[in-house]
């Protein structure tokens, strides 16, 4: 299909649309289930389970370290993974725009294929729709995830209890920065790469081999703070967090400081936010810091009482600044930095 | 929120995001499972399961009948439904063009809640990216749906076998037309409306008072056409088929002649076909016509063998024409009929 574009044919449901389905997507995509070609995938599952969705706009479609085929299936295996579930299945969807570069649309169906397969999911159903050109920018894709629960009770963002840790699994704004930095053509770093990756095998050794996870959770839109603050809101306890522990590489503190940017603020596409008791904190480390994904996990903080001493309300989060002072980090208005993701 | 428009900072994972999700989202589609608000829904269900994608982009977002909302719960829960499965939950994401007006979005909104309510269906977990103006065509949303399987076998595209009567639900073209003549401005007659409809109520009553349901579709895009040539070649028959038999509306019959289409072609978005053996199909005729979505109902032909006497190799579909003749239904190349679910 090199050299072709795609026209709106090839979204009609009629002889088009069936040859971009067996020449494309089954042959990047293939498992036994999606061959089926049903209008439904039928699928052997048993519950509880977890299912997630996220649709993927990001500009620039590639970028390095990823692409958006690879953060539609890292971002949804992620989110189901962080409930404490086994991802299994993937369902995906596709918003084309007529004239798109097939070559353009194959490499990211390719890049999907191959993140799926290194996570262990099956993509195993989906749609294509085309729209004509202007109505959409190059490339949507929904993915919409399932898997069975493997801990009883799940991890939830209203289980954080005061006395637990906080565990970060590696350097924040990664990906925020690479997105940001690629799109405006300042490479300034070849450093800055994006940490597009899937977490579910890092979520699994926690979940059994930890046990007792109270919070997973990873912070992509709106970055570290904002996910801490969501938790901190949801289980109604403050957060305390050393800024100093929170492991940010050089290039991205500088990227920041060039841009005016906080790199808590970043979206991170393959990093989770483990809360979990004190006395498990080390055990934690020791799993993260054990794979390539985790080699920079580090505990920032703490969860305290909304009653207790100290600063800080229920929903709070209470930055120790490394001066040794203490400011809020508070949830943006909005970040104003659409299509990181 | 009237007079609002939509702002990039309503999908950015900051504050802006969070009142959305609580103003409008909770508000229309409020349950147990979604107010958890976790990255992922945690679902009591247990396997085997049916999973279905399907991206909306109608335009324009209201028709007669329906509007994008409806559509995008009708279709997604129908396509659920035709693997013989009870459709239990939906996950829905957003891609939202920025200056959106708001209300427009509530009214979308609001029609999601009540098709799913009515559906008997959950909207469990969601996901809202904004776009910026340009960059996508005011709404495009996906639904993911999955639920329980209660046919065993499942019907299958693959499962239409020599002998079997093939019945529609009732007329057919009534979607497509009304969104082409709506776009057009075409409103030529009062009459011509979408039947979209959630069929999962009477794919239950097939399945269960019924049963040996071979294959359930629903005809969408491609129309009934399109539809008949999958399952024939899925099944490697031949499909013979009585134009006479095939009910069409006549103000949708006249809008055809009107407009040059062809309403075997058209999109359906509330109609489905079952195939299944010949003495089961009074039964079947029977229980779809006792519900107001199969007033309609018409067996329209039979499956025959692909090595059989008459015309017709394996995965073609042949029309027996009014006058007597046969002619290949043949699947279209495309219907350059973009955007019309």
């Amino acid at each position: 299909m090199a050299g072709d574009t795609l026209l709106l044919d090839y979204g009609s449901g009629g002889k088009a649309a069936h040859r971009l389905i067996g020449e494309l997507f089954l042959k990047h995509f293939d498992n036994p289930v999606l061959r089926t070609l049903d209008d439904a995938a039928r699928l052997e599952l048993t519950g509880p389970l977890a299912m997630s969705t996220d649709s993927y706009v990001v500009d620039p479609l590639f970028f390095p370290g990823g692409d958006i085929g690879t953060l539609a299936v890292h971002g949804t295996v992620n989110d189901v993974a962080m409930l404490g579930a086994r991802p299994r299945y993937l369902s995906c969807g596709f918003i084309l725009e007529e004239g798109l570069d097939m070559e353009v649309l194959e490499r990211i169906v390719a890049s999907m294929g191959n993140a799926a397969r290194e996570a262990g999911v099956c993509i195993v159903t989906g749609d294509t729709k085309v729209v004509p050109r202007g109505m959409a920018d190059k490339v949507f894709i929904n993915t919409t995830g399932i898997g069975e629960i493997i801990a009883n009770p799940s991890p939830s963002g209203h289980s954080a209890r005061p006395g637990d840790a906080v565990i970060i699994s590696g350097s924040m704004g990664d990906h925020g920065l690479t997105i940001l930095s690629h799109r405006e053509g300042l490479n300034f770093s070849a450093d800055v790469r994006s940490d597009s990756a899937a977490l579910n095998g890092l979520t699994e050794r926690l979940l059994l081999e930890v046990g007792d996870i109270h919070v997973l959770r990873d912070p992509t839109r709106g970055g570290l703070a904002t996910t801490l603050n969501e938790i901190a809101g949801q289980s109604g306890v403050v957060m305390r967090i050393a800024e100093r522990d929170i492991p940010v590489r050089d290039a991205v503190r500088e990227g920041c400081s060039f841009l005016g940017l906080d790199p808590l603020y970043l979206a991170n596409e393959g990093k989770l936010i483990c809360i979990l008791p004190q006395e498990k904190a080390d055990a934690a480390l020791a799993v993260l810091r054990q794979s390539p994904l985790g080699t920079e996990a580090a505990r920032i903080g703490t969860i305290v009482a909304a009653d207790g001493a100290g600063p800080g309300r229920a929903g709070q989060v209470i930055l120790e600044t490394p001066m040794g002072g203490h400011r809020l980090l508070s949830m943006l208005e909005g970040e104003q930095l659409p299509r990181i993701c």
